[in-house]
């Protein structure tokens, strides 16, 4: 039985990226400012071979982001800025030949494209079938670990309303972004079904986690 | 000099009310989940003669809701149900005989009325000429010490959009209300020159505090 994981970082008003996302701007325009949080943390700093960073209570939520996660899933956006058909492989993935998933990731697309093998472990899957279909190749892939939806904010609400999340940790950092993609809407009064289990915060952000009711 | 402060409680989705506010529902439907944090504070069950409560980081955000404030500003729904024109005189309001503000109150309606003395100090006045009016009105009434804006999410988003804010609290607790009034919408990519100034938590509730850019 593997666990199915949201876990994102969103601004005070709601959004989860900034608006405008580009080649230039991935996150959208002021995007970057909700994940310096994570990048003060220890457990980040080590697993990027530098020093230093407090072992505080964002430690320990940066931790957790993919401990025991066996597979991902992503929305496009998450893959790239390409829209349409793949029209050449060229493009590999905003992050690099070493992708920081270390997991197979399954891409959420309409289009259909040979799985793209990358450094350190991770393998892009592109599923076109759906959602369901997606979870159900991860769970495989994960072989007992958790699934954890990578994001964007489509992916996230996709599967907040199909009812298969069973947690849903969501930073909130006291960033004002003004526009870009909300976390919380296109979720028909959802999501229903979970409670929350942790609010504890740093002067840099609040961390909330809710888990299935039982 | 008065400063303007908005105090709010919101939904980890965003909403400071719910949906389908009447009567029997004045914080729409489930919205009393909203301040269940602040009734369970010292300051808010000495101030309503009850004994207990705990004095948390709670504590000390509810007890500086009504600290120092000489005036206070709402949107007409958070007066009443009633739309239109004023029927008759016979609403006196949500909050009972001794309403909770003690203070001269500026209601924002486009409907003329005569001020509505209440008892405990609280007196509704009746701003039928916008916001900086009734900014103004406020100022004058409270005498050197604060305007805190009541809400609801309207009054608050369109003093935002003023620029004229010069604190900005807003309580966020892990409740999914799903549906129902956001504080953060309608706001043309603002709210704008607010920086953070601090961010506690406890285990029911988020503090965000933001004061204007210096």
């Amino acid at each position: 039985m593997s666990t199915l994981r949201i876990d994102m970082t969103m601004s005070l008003d709601g959004y989860v990226a900034g608006p405008d996302q580009s080649l230039d701007d991935p996150l959208g325009k002021g995007g970057e400012a909700l994940h310096e949080w994570m990048l003060a943390t220890q457990s980040w700093r080590e697993r990027h071979g530098q020093e230093g960073g407090e072992a505080t209570v964002d430690d320990r939520y940066a931790a957790a982001w993919n401990e025991n996660v066996g597979a991902t899933i992503m929305g496009r956006n998450m893959f790239g800025p390409i829209r349409g058909s793949w029209q050449d492989d060229e493009w590999r993935g905003w992050w690099g030949e070493d992708p920081p998933y270390h997991t197979p990731v399954f891409v959420l697309t309409h289009h259909e494209r040979a799985p793209l093998a990358m450094e350190g472990g991770t393998t892009f899957h592109f599923v076109t079938d759906g959602i369901e279909s997606a979870l159900a190749q991860a769970v495989a892939a994960a072989d007992g670990k958790d699934v954890l939806i990578g994001g964007g904010a489509s992916a996230a609400q996709q599967y907040l309303l199909s009812g298969l999340v069973d947690e849903l940790t969501v930073h909130v950092v006291p960033v004002l972004l003004g526009r870009g993609e909300r976390l919380f809407d296109h979720l028909d009064g959802g999501p229903v079904g979970l409670e929350p289990v942790e609010l504890v915060a740093s002067p840099a952000v609040a961390h909330f986690r809710y888990a299935r009711a039982g």
